[in-house]
């Protein structure tokens, strides 16, 4: 376990961030705005392709740097979901995607001229059962005809491309049970007007989260990505990424809160010394310093598992609920510390905990890692 | 312990929530509207004057009643915090007032013509400890001349007068510490403009909290309630009735959540079969409910103290505590359950999440509760 | 709920336990003795016939005394558990025997002459699941035949009476899935050399269990309990009031390990003042202080509908899981709190430690109570 | 961090443990008694002197390899509190000694001629408050004459050598208050029966812990370790490696305890199926194999710190806490699948679970590690 640490990256990023103080992200998340400024700050910077290979106009850059983009910006008290998917999501395209899909796309994504954040996978009905889903894309001659209906489509009104996974053959007709479900690269804002709908979904914190609704879209046979009916793999192998890095945002999260709970303690006196100099108030900042340290060992254990191209299934899950769980604690602290003014908008500590609180169910739920750990890692029998 | 269930009252209360559905409550909260019509309703059916002598135009029922009321408001997915000072905050008038003051006020408070929900004692500085605190009034004639700023003074905006707690003589004159803080009813709307301004505070919740400055306001001799200087005491004798209501309004939120969880497990399917079939999903909802259940006991054996007159530091304490543990173990199990649309505006359990978890904070903090019980029932020594 | 609190009791309950000492729990734990001067006392004074009714020689008084008993023995650092079972394993025969059974056994079990506290149910294979049990007793004339295995019968050594559940009817045979079991009550001294074997169980705390064979053990036909094939619903309704029992006991617990370490926690200095200072360590102890308070209160609901006859099913179940969460937070407040003191016998703290954990399994696990509540209160689906 | 596996010397540890079967060590458990062969086969095949240099006996391996062989040890079921000091208390003689002493003792403990595994340090009235400790060393011709009361001392009946800190100057006539303690290296052999005394402390587990009076013992000036009265910083600097070996032992207990859990729970089947289905069963010991690893990692950093020179200090404490954490929440996990059987000697769960416990206190307890995290990485004020 070697991870780079990118100092300098670091100290980049945060002076980015520092041009977005609280005052803005409280406006933004005040008229639930999305961070347009902020999102091409860090496309302008080049920060959201990093993982796009150098020949494609990105930097090249492994997972550890994404990571330790999306960590700091957290740190720093920003929030990468409204642009982070535009680091990972293209990689459905990088790994399964032809030639042409490749030139086509990733320089544009590079730029930054096409957005390609939205991932339209969960469906109402369906929920973390992705084999279930029940959107349809069915050929008809050079084009698939899409229908069905897509929710926690996060990003989606702010998105040119999204990654489309549909099902292409009803399940009784294919023999494995994991196939029959297709990826398609759809061009969103084509698709706008001609049977696309979104719908926003008002959350509990800023995170443009959407429901799109798909009546006889037509989506060009060429943006098929890889074989038809192999989709569901396709998605799977892309899941692992998007863990280890959300699980860097809740590294970044705790990092925040742990910092701004000590140093508030440190100057808030009641009863005629700093509320720090009781154990009630630093012994639970404390307990999520240690447990935010270890599960940032977790998150770069499975970065280097990933890197090294080993099975980081277990890793990438345990980190995610690792530093979700961290966040989650030293979120808890850092309210609790404040008093009542962990609730006033202007301390920023309420947003970033209503925005930390998502991690506990997003990009899978706290359950379902540990049914995969009972199963994958302990061999117990499978639960559901 | 033989508590009176207020059957019908509640059944009465709960007809009346039903005419503000969440959508309405969602509106407010989006816009951090007052919820004007849900408190008219309240006042014109009598409930927000229940603990109000019969002689002065109330109903002359004892605290139990009160607390069925808050808890069925909260059961019903409503939220009781935008006016349930004007059932308590009256408590020291009706206690230390004079004849003429309680004359004057109470009968307009038990008709709502007068709201009585500000009551002014935390300040920035002094937070939890009351008796450091800087505001001051000083004897001018037949004034006193109000100098100071409080902080987290809830619907002051919406209330006519307010309880105010001030510092009459300089600490070091005084020979008992407690003393030296004396007591206001003051009239809001004649000071409004007069050396008083409201700057509300923006919070994770819809609580209308606000800071309070007086620059030189005259408060008449008249409006001092009981003895000067004794005001602490006062204010201290209330506490364990507030403390009391707002552990009710815990049990009733956590009520809304073990049934609102427990709906969407039974329905809710997924992977073939209802969620709540997993036990990681019931298991922490039936958790709730017994934690629920045991604080709930424990609210009724604070009320079976405080109504006879017993002191009930200790329970009401407990019962606050306990409760608004069970109320957040209750909302996290529902946000869970809910997966996604824990976080969807539209389901209310995002807002009521929101809202529950002001109570581990409010109005006294866990670490207070746990230094409570700590010196005074287990004879340890004072930590801090 | 208007719980007798029987003070005398309680304090001649007291007074006898004060010549049973810490050396005295010392000395039988390690030599894995049975108390039996203890258990004698208690008989002699009547105290584990308080449920038998006066007709038959006990003292004819409720639940809710032999709950008062039970708690005042373990808050003294005894325990009851070697001898609890004397209390309510005769109420088998007392609500389902015949008036030649009452009047045979309960004046003999009243005056101590006949011990009976053992209760043959559970077995290795079928755990949790009565309804699984293989052990058969097969009719032969005027004698029924028993074979099979019981296991966690405790103090079978030590009883000469024990309350038997065996198979009569083969499942396949039976309608109704809980109908087939029968029970008796077996004169251990008789069979013991007739075919009934006991083998120890070397456990962590001093708790007297075995595993007891049946090789051909004639049971008379006249030891039959109520009708042929109803045991499952006779045993079914004693068990509330063991639940019940059980959690009194685990509140003594508490109540112990709290005032043990409150004790520890005032005069014990380190740092040049007295542990208890810091709040790292009272905070853990008034925690547990408060959850033994709702837990008590739960126990006290349960005690009330009991012996009003209402059902109190879920009440108990709660009853017994919050008290044994509550004496196990209690144990671990007390261990933490004496450092290494908290291991060394000589304290006695090691020892209730050991012996509360048992209550987080028996007499009924954790999880099989989630489930209950799950299932029968919240009305979610069974999960298992 | 890049942490050798020792992947060949764990396969041998394994091997050799494989002979002292859990049969073994209930045996000792149940006597008390040491471990005497199990330590014998340790010291025979090198493991205890991995650490000292090869100059003088023993393999020269850096602190990893001593963790892995401790974690191993405790992976199998056995138990490394008995010899684990042998490993690391040489420390401060190879540290701070002079040659002669270096020569004089290294090479006898690295054969296991000499065992120095007793640890004189804590004493009853100063606990964790190593500067209060009373017991006095002074200067008396070409001795000192030491007088004074430890306890704790681990394995003092079964120690050929001490290491001893004991003050040399009183408090009040040093200038730094961490001046005026002395380091010795202390022949027990020849102080037993020349005023030394051992009384052996009953305890939980098979501790061998015991309580060392000193009533004008002589020790020969040579003894003394390094510079008089600078006794207490070479003790500190030995508890880093102190604290990563222990927490290799819980990261060991833990694995044992999953593994454990997770094989009973594929195999016992009760209500027809698995208890491991269930995810009340699975899911506590997947929650505690995350937390094991993460633990796990710390420890890693903690040892690559160390063995690269920088201060581990944070990451040792962490380590420890984290490890100490781990190993019990899988203990808890693991008495709660076996249900009664967790308490049964024969299944050895009960034995680990007691033995684990001990790892909450010693050899620091968790209050004082985050008060250290607190003041130390936090920077808040010291609470006590």
């Amino acid at each position: 376990m070697m991870i780079e640490t990118y100092s300098e990256i670091r100290a980049e990023v945060a002076k980015l961030c520092a041009k977005f103080p609280g005052s803005y992200w409280q406006e933004k998340d005040r008229n639930r705005d999305y961070p347009e400024e902020f999102v091409k700050a860090l496309s302008d910077a080049g920060y959201l392709a990093v993982l796009i290979p150098e020949e494609f106009g990105g930097a090249g850059l492994p997972l550890s740097a994404a990571a330790a983009i999306l960590e700091e910006i957290h740190a720093q008290g920003c929030n990468g979901g409204a642009c982070h998917a535009q680091m990972y999501t293209m990689g459905t395209v990088l790994r399964h995607g032809s030639e042409e899909q490749k030139s086509t796309y990733l320089p544009k994504v590079a730029s930054g001229d096409l957005r390609l954040q939205a991932f339209g996978v969960t469906e109402p009905t369906s929920g973390t059962d992705t084999l279930s889903l029940k959107t349809t894309a069915k050929r008809d001659g050079d084009h698939y005809i899409v229908n069905g209906l897509k929710i926690w489509t996060s990003r989606a009104e702010y998105s040119d491309l999204m990654i489309l996974l549909a099902r292409t053959s009803p399940k009784e007709e294919v023999t494995k049970r994991t196939d029959g479900l297709s990826v398609f690269i759809l061009d969103m804002q084509q698709a706008k007007g001609n049977g696309l709908t979104i719908r926003p979904i008002e959350t509990m914190m800023n995170h443009s989260s959407t429901e799109v609704f798909f009546d006889n879209v037509k989506v060009p046979a060429e943006n098929l990505i890889g074989e038809e009916g192999k989709g569901f793999k396709y998605i799977l192998t892309g899941m692992n990424a998007e863990r280890i890095l959300i699980a860097s945002e809740c590294i970044g999260d705790a990092k925040w809160f742990i910092e701004t709970a000590s140093a508030y303690a440190r100057e808030r006196s009641v009863f005629g010394r700093p509320i720090g100099q009781n154990q009630g108030v630093q012994f639970p900042i404390a307990k999520a310093y240690a447990q935010m340290r270890a599960a940032e060992l977790m998150v770069h254990d499975a970065i280097a598992k990933y890197e090294s191209g080993e099975n980081c299934g277990a890793e990438a899950n345990m980190a995610k609920m690792l530093a979700a769980d961290a966040s989650w604690a030293a979120g808890e602290a850092c309210v609790q510390t404040f008093g009542g003014f962990g609730f006033a908008a202007e301390y920023d500590v309420e947003r970033k905990f209503r925005e930390t609180r998502l991690y506990q169910v997003a990009p899978i739920s706290t359950n379902l890692i540990l049914s995969y750990i009972s199963e994958h890692v302990l061999d117990l029998p499978r639960s559901y």
